[in-house]
């Protein structure tokens, strides 16, 4: 008897936690198991934001793979994902093709643009190491040309981000502590230096409870952050942004954009033909697509309802993790022939915002709310939580935040 | 009686000595002293190369002029010279105007490109803090782009550097130990990038021994460095330069070009009238200007002749070192009313270039040359030589090189 081909695709959180958990329930002889990364690392998406700023290097945030599967158990191929075909049960790659038995889809998230003119070509968008490593690079060579030139180019210095959801707010934080060093690395005098918040809706942090979000927004002006709230971007240009507030339009000029306002499934998976939802894939209770019952769907590519407020889960970290292990648990199933498969309930143990080094939001368990040191040394248990169902005490040491009080 | 108004022009290792000297020769009742300097720092030109690679921070280059001078006996004005006028005795500034009785030009050089079209606007000058500094970061940031891209942009990690004599090879040298962490910090390939030095003369290092040339440039290649000699830089562009070689034209795409093969005096003191050989004043053999008796000029300003050879002097740290000295001594000799005036005479030590890390060649003493460790050695002890005598044991301490064998 042939042993079943298990394919998981993309090594983010739930591929991640689906391949972990994987090596953990099968042994060698019961089936072949395939991870495809297009890198030969998985990296905490929740931490790029301190790598876009300069706040933390993105080698704290990437996780070498072999340093965390045993490759004598998992098979790694380092490729891109080009398309799925469900019905042929195959994965098209730029360098080849893989036959599945089981398919777990993880391949994560791209920023939604909403149609928004020009922002696709000239804003930043801090989705990978690649792209967070640039805008740390790019506000870094802005403010060494800023010296350099006889005029005053005040756009050079100033840094615009769409957004003030969740990553748009831990952004701005990191960049509120990191334009004091860039001031002194670069002999820039700190009152040129403008940090501009754009959000559409009323409110920061939306969802949040409104004393933590007043609490975050006062903290974040403290430090010179400028909020426009109410405010759509309409246009993005080389030269800056096109705002609109109450029927009045306005340009703000900057060399910085950095698009932080919305993210989507990636669009393989609605290019090869799953049922999507803004590019996620609505998916039953066991995590399998509605409409084949060998794949599994996890992270950013899933969209999971929430029964009691009808509302759908957000797309978090947390959540991607967890998902991870009910897939494993559920092909385990399907191998045995189980005909009934475990059912997702996420556990949800809180959310904190972090408003950089020793300062946060959040709510943890029953609604209880944290402002400040309490918060942030929350938000470091949490990562460092991560990191220990991941790969252990080994690699909480040798990547997580250990120094709570910093 | 009035105090005579001692007037110092820029902060480099001329006007720097200068300074220091006549705080020590003369007391507080004898003389004002005022030095002007664009930025309230000094720095080492010839470690500039170095900053402008990202082998060494810009913060160990500079120091700050009141750690060196003693503001009680020396009045420091930051400001920005815009001409002078030896007739009336006058120094315009860009915020103010200062009267003086002896005035010492210490203004540095400027880069010379020959009329050489676009190179003024497409190459990069490692001249200043603020432009070494930005050639670092745009070298960093074109490695940062480089994987954001679909299509290979090989131009991003093509540097051009224009000129193998003391600075071009220096720089090639920082660049070739720069470019392995380069690769590892953004993620590149070592065998995509390419550091192309490219000389119009037949041979780099010219006046150098041929045994120490041959040294240099076999240590180079080794590191992956390629030699261009005997090729003329005819354009340089936005996409890179044309060059031309025994009649033959060649483009060579680069998004980092770097001049680094002449300079002359600061245009400020052609502009201003005094008598100049390549932007050079011709000065006597006490460093006075042929016309102005209260006028001297260092460095790079200043051109002087060897009787022996007929030949110009470089124009090198340790003669402006020396020539500061001198002004120093003769500025008092004048104030003392003495007819006869110290001449200058350099006291050549020795020329070390190095080679990044350990290594380097040079000349000591009566022709002695130096290879590998021993130059690199050399070299050290020059520049904290220089710390030594400028702010002394405290100075040394703080900015020197004193890791010898790293």
């Amino acid at each position: 008897m042939q042993k079943p081909n298990i394919v998981v695709l993309g090594a983010g959180y739930g591929g991640m936690m689906t391949t972990v958990n994987l090596q953990k329930k099968l042994n060698t002889h019961d089936a072949n198991i395939t991870l495809v990364n297009k890198h030969d690392y998985h990296y905490q998406t929740t931490w790029l934001h301190e790598n876009a700023a300069g706040t933390l290097h993105h080698d704290r945030t990437r996780i070498q793979i072999k340093d965390v599967l045993d490759f004598s158990r998992v098979n790694f191929v380092q490729d891109s994902v080009v398309s799925i075909d469900p019905k042929q049960k195959k994965v098209k790659l730029e360098d080849g093709e893989l036959d599945y038995d089981y398919l777990v889809v993880g391949l994560g998230f791209e920023s939604a643009t909403f149609g928004i003119k020009g922002l696709e070509e000239h804003a930043f968008m801090i989705n990978n190491i690649n792209s967070a490593r640039l805008i740390r690079d790019h506000i870094e060579y802005n403010f060494a040309q800023y010296n350099n030139y006889k005029e005053d180019r005040p756009e050079l210095l100033t840094i615009i981000v769409g957004g003030a959801g969740f990553t748009g707010i831990e952004f701005v934080a990191e960049l509120a502590n990191r334009v004091p060093e860039l001031c002194q690395e670069y002999d820039v005098d700190p009152s040129k230096v403008r940090v501009i918040n754009v959000e559409a809706g009323p409110t920061a942090l939306a969802g949040f409870d409104p004393e933590l979000v007043e609490y975050a927004m006062n903290r974040l002006e403290e430090k010179g952050v400028e909020f426009r709230l109410g405010t759509m971007i309409k246009e993005c240009s080389p030269e800056g942004i096109l705002v609109e507030k109450d029927d009045e339009q306005e340009t703000i000029k900057s060399n910085n954009v950095i698009w932080a306002a919305g993210v989507r499934g990636n669009s393989i998976v609605e290019e090869s033909g799953f049922e999507v939802n803004r590019g996620r894939v609505p998916v039953r209770d066991d995590l399998r697509t509605p409409d084949y019952d060998d794949v599994f769907v996890v992270g950013d590519c899933a969209v999971l309802f929430n029964k009691e407020t009808e509302r759908p889960y957000p797309p978090t970290a947390q959540i991607a993790t967890q998902m991870g292990s009910t897939v494993a648990t559920n092909i385990k199933l399907l191998m045995n022939g189980a005909k009934e498969l475990e059912s997702f309930t996420p556990d949800l143990k809180g959310t904190v915002a972090s408003l950089g080094h020793t300062d946060a939001i959040g709510v943890v368990f029953d609604d209880k709310k944290l402002f400040g040191r309490s918060a942030s040394i929350m938000k470091k248990v949490i990562d460092n939580r991560y990191l220990m169902q991941l790969g252990g005490p080994a690699l909480v040491l040798k990547k997580g935040k250990l120094d709570m009080y910093h």
